[in-house]
């Protein structure tokens, strides 16, 4: 008589303890061949979690996307959109989400096949977009975002079943040592840390602000740190940086003059698709996390 | 018929509107011959406010004052002495004022000919030390020091009259970029930014926490950063960083797991010696400023 049991490989919210637990997915799916992406620049990918690649979007695709971006920030209507969350303590567009869908150039980029086309090589698969939003970190107050995986919670709050999603952060503003540019914990995608506490209801609302839950405690950041290193992604407007779902990132504040604006773009298998949440009582919105699994035709 | 007006050059907490005022001292007061730097140094501070110093304290002298930092850090009587600063939200000792008085390893810095000599080569004075603390940023948690210049505060609350200090931040754990480390605007000191509000009663009691007031405004900021730039200071334990006492410097937070400990001495010059506060209604304590202006003998 043989049992078959399906306990989740990555548990989280539903645990006693914080825990360093080893992933058990690939990171690259499949051969990898006959994408943009030089054998070199997969194996960067697999071994680091993450990919900085500088010129990939043109100078005259940015100007319409900034275009864009200015219209957005400068629109009231747009800071009342549930899809939208505004800075604490000021009344800026901080984030707003479900950037993909429309018809500007920021909606572009979810079929971009300069974005795409890699995804699919890294994922193995056929794409669609499971979330996106612009990221406008102002000037002088722009707030920290402290250290976290995205598979974390989009495992516990949206019910993505495997590691098998990518990110797209494209650099609208330089992004330098000093104005909050992505802090990443190489080769931290290894690992996943599964975290304690129970995932209250309509969490999202107060978590895309302040998280409280789905926090990596400090000694397994601290091992995570010993395993790898901390890498800042610095780049000009243009570069486009890839990182793996489960790599541990974050960013400190912004006291620069200097805005950083990035538009952000998740990318995850077909396969891969949602199904209800592993540790929370309802699956957030859509605008959060996708649930158009129909795959992104160039 | 002459009449002889003496009006504060630097007003600030005085006044309506923020301004950018021009510097009316030397940086490097005489000729600043006869001392432990270069002519190429003492220009190279006089142009840029600063001046980082690698390896000028040995292993032996950085291990000597280890071991009294975890002392105190660990001592819990040291936490509710009115000179010490405990973190937000934790019970960590952030800071220790007047640790310049008494006789361990971090008080000898005081009298240390490796920074006295440095200080009076560059103030053309004799000195004494006006404010000395610890500053312990702890990993993960460590909060941000928004952008001041301490002239600023010293002038308004403390009564220095002229800007003729200077500050050594000590090293005593790598500062990186990215655990928090001293950000200071390349050429700032050159120009005073003047800052409306007054000053309560008793602001020190919360100011060391959080400044709210001597914040100089985006646009004086913004400007500043267009003269000169932003730089990280970093290095190894062992460098010393000097700094003009009107320098615009900050801090971001700290999300590493690496620790950011400094100690901060600052050596006024004994002609310079604290009158009334400028802009407050009583001076702060002697523990915060020093009225003690005996000059250091080495």
């Amino acid at each position: 008589m043989s049992t078959v049991t399906s306990r989740d490989p990555y548990p989280t919210r539903t645990v006693a303890h914080a825990d360093l637990l080893p992933r058990l997915d690939p990171v690259v799916w499949g051969d990898a061949s006959g994408g943009p992406l030089d054998p070199e620049l997969v194996a960067s990918y697999e071994e680091h979690g993450f990919l900085v690649l500088p010129g990939l979007l043109p100078p005259t695709t940015l100007q319409r996307i900034d275009d864009d971006l200015s219209a957005l920030a400068a629109d009231d209507s747009v800071k009342s959109l549930p899809r939208a969350v505004i800075e604490p303590g000021s009344n800026e567009l901080r984030s707003l989400f479900e950037v993909h869908l429309g018809d500007d150039a920021i909606a572009g980029l979810a079929t971009d096949p300069r974005l795409i086309d890699i995804a699919r090589q890294l994922l193995g698969d056929d794409v669609y977009v499971h979330q996106s939003r612009v990221n406008l970190k102002p000037g002088f107050r722009g707030k920290e975002f402290y250290w976290h995986s995205d598979f974390e919670t989009w495992h516990a709050e949206d019910g993505m079943p495997r590691m098998r999603a990518v990110s797209c952060s494209v650099l609208l503003t330089p992004n330098l040592a000093y104005n909050g540019p992505l802090l990443a914990i190489d080769r931290s995608h290894r690992w996943f840390v599964s975290c304690p506490g129970a995932t209250p209801v309509d969490n999202y609302l107060s978590s895309l602000r302040r998280q409280d839950l789905g926090v990596p405690d400090d000694e397994s950041l601290r091992e995570l740190v010993r395993r790898g290193r901390i890498t800042q992604c610095l780049g000009q407007p243009g570069t486009v940086v890839f990182f793996d779902c489960n790599l541990m990132h974050g960013s400190t504040g912004n006291m620069s003059p200097f805005e950083r604006h990035n538009v952000f773009m998740v990318f995850n298998a077909v396969s891969n698709s949602l199904v209800a949440p592993f540790a929370a009582p309802a699956p957030r919105p859509e605008f959060i996390a996708a649930r158009d699994v129909r795959p992104i035709r160039v």
